[in-house]
């Protein structure tokens, strides 16, 4: 089979996808109240999401077309879940453009999000009655426990920051990125997918042991992206993550290696308010991060995760027929330690 | 019959729908978070709201039993509102003790708040299944367009703040207030349990002939309450709404009376941040409040609607049983003009 371009593969199924999630997104007054909701849905992600839930349909055999809805779905939650998380962060760009709370301010945005979780919702509400089954019901819950969970790692990230935590363990790391990006990114929009397709509980339940190494690989990398990739690429401010404080494996190596000075400066800076940090600081931890080789530290890792991923994969899945969804999937893996974006 | 004490009777049902709250409130790992997630559910308000959904069945004849998961749904709807609305509004006290954001951070909120918001659309799942017919479906999306409606409401809202609109018309205000308040506070929890009892369609639309004027009594009274009820009583800081610079009719009112030295120093008091307003600045607008009559003023316009209210309601009830829901309800429309709280 010749090599498979994921994001391509993605790119396919944006359009049907987008067209069930324009339908979605109401055109009524107040009209600024909804062109702040449809803002994050009309600058369009990458589609990593609901590709995951429309590839884990064709995996275990289920019909694409029946997936459109969870998968439209799936990618509204992630906007409504994004404009409260870069309130939550303070972050200032996402998707090349200013982020919703620069734009109209937190008040306004977190209510904007609001109504797109609403709406995200009815979505849910009408697939479980179209398919009008346990199927159904089974989706409405999956998605009602992979968001709870989101909120979990949410917390522990953001309680890190309030109590004033800069180390953190690559297990504490590890337990909040499998709440908030492996259980949210990978295994939740796989198991939907699954789920629609009639997949077994046990094939279901599996999923966990392959997806978790593949969201920690995504998240790793990712954490990588935004200290390394130029922000015209990833359509955020490089270096952001030091900016907003955000604890990585790639800051608990520094931490662990550098000196006792450069310590306590890393962890000043880290504790000051995103507001009071200069670009000097940025570019000082920046340029320890690379001295002490913690970024290759992570990108390492993170490769690891993912070829630890490909064998579960190849295990947990030898029994499902070599099809096109198969070789995207185990591409997927690949992707998310390859990517520039 | 004896006249009729509406809020002995919201207490009575607050036992059973708080312990379905409480079977939906999770109690896990993080527990940070989900201590947070609890906190304002388990401060228990009014329970107006899950109150009229509950007498909202028994006026069209239904069984109440059945109305529990809806009017615990709708009563945790409140709860995520609240902890949002709360951090929109800068709020600092909320049914007696201070406000999420205020103890755990604006960051942490937003998420507590969402994460509840999930667990109430679970309560809605849970329950369209549970009626396994049109009538589960009806209630989910009547929720849902209820809530949007609200989220609309709160833009208005919010948006004159931010485009730094100090006077608004009594129009104007009316239609916010439709929508944040006679929607989400009276007529859709009056509608859930009209859906719920088999109500038809007729009778379920004209809910919202006197649910308007109702809930036009209940939000202008309640802005009364706020300028004039003590702290201890309202559980909220007395002339709170100043300090937030919520536009009120109060405040047209006054604005359209006070001489032009006045209504400038007024309008650079509101459109001062909360952080600005100094207990002298509050005093100096409750004072020309007082004295050019506003507070008397909105008083009366709640007075008239609460009575426009009931008049309506007679008539589109006439064909219903005089029973003893009926005669609360009517308490329901003279207490929200008599309250202290």
């Amino acid at each position: 089979m010749a090599k498979i371009d994921f994001i391509r593969e993605l790119d396919k199924l944006k359009t049907p996808v987008w067209r069930v999630i324009q339908n979605y997104l109401p055109d009524k007054v107040p009209p600024g109240h909804y062109d702040m909701v449809r803002e994050y849905p009309g600058r369009q992600g990458k589609y990593f999401r609901p590709g995951l839930v429309v590839l884990g349909t064709q995996l275990f055999g289920g019909d694409p077309r029946k997936a459109a809805l969870t998968a439209a779905a799936m990618q509204t939650s992630e906007d409504w879940l994004l404009i409260h998380d870069d309130i939550e962060d303070h972050s200032e760009q996402r998707r090349h453009k200013p982020t919703l709370n620069r734009l109209h301010g937190d008040e306004l945005a977190i209510n904007a999000g609001d109504a797109l979780h609403i709406i995200m919702w009815k979505m849910l509400g009408e697939n479980a009655r179209l398919l009008h089954n346990e199927i159904g019901w089974k989706i409405f819950n999956k998605m009602s426990e992979v968001l709870l969970t989101a909120t979990e790692g949410q917390y522990l990230e953001l309680q890190w920051i309030r109590e004033k935590k800069v180390f953190v363990s690559q297990d504490e790391y590890l337990d909040m990125v499998k709440r908030k990006t492996a259980f949210y990114t990978v295994i939740g929009p796989l198991q939907l997918g699954a789920i629609l397709a009639g997949a077994t509980d046990r094939e279901i339940r599996q999923i966990e042991d392959w997806g978790t190494p593949f969201g920690y690989a995504f998240q790793i990398w990712d954490d990588c992206m935004n200290i390394s990739t130029p922000s015209e690429k990833q359509g955020k401010e490089t270096g952001g993550d030091i900016l907003e404080g955000k604890r990585t494996l790639i800051l608990s190596h520094l931490l662990a290696h550098c000196n006792q000075k450069e310590r306590r400066h890393i962890q000043d800076i880290y504790l000051k308010p995103r507001a009071r940090k200069t670009k000097r600081d940025k570019d000082y931890v920046l340029r320890l991060m690379a001295t002490y080789g913690s970024i290759d530290h992570a990108k390492k890792i993170a490769l690891e995760f993912g070829n630890r991923s490909k064998e579960i994969f190849d295990r947990r899945t030898a029994h499902l027929k070599n099809t096109k969804a198969k070789e995207t999937i185990r591409a997927g893996i690949d992707f998310v330690t390859n990517r520039e974006q």
